[in-house]
């Protein structure tokens, strides 16, 4: 198991927090998702077997959010 | 057909807006829906002898925004 963080820009509502959790979530091989929309931060715990940083960071990113 | 633009606080992104909006929509009476998020408004066109404006305020606090 994996874990990451991605610097999100954008997220200003729970609303926002539910569509990047879902969106990551709903990626086989992700495992947990945490949001702190305060800091513009997700952190993410996956199995890099199954699943990458890019698809995570592209996931977000068809939610309409920045990832850096 | 009657036209209210009501006061919304808390609405920071284009979820907000699609809640407030389908919330309003889903009234019976509800003709037309304007969401303004910047200004923190949204104008609402709609049938008085069906819905009031309590009914609208009710609906956009349910979704846990603040109405003046």
């Amino acid at each position: 198991m994996e874990q990451a963080t991605l610097n999100v820009k954008g997220m200003t509502c729970g609303h926002c927090e539910k569509a990047v959790k879902s969106a990551l979530g709903e990626l086989e091989g992700v495992r947990d998702v945490e949001v702190s929309l305060k800091d513009g931060k997700v952190e993410v715990k996956y199995d890099a077997e199954k699943v990458g940083l890019g698809n995570m960071k592209e996931a977000v990113e068809d939610q309409g959010y920045d990832v850096k």
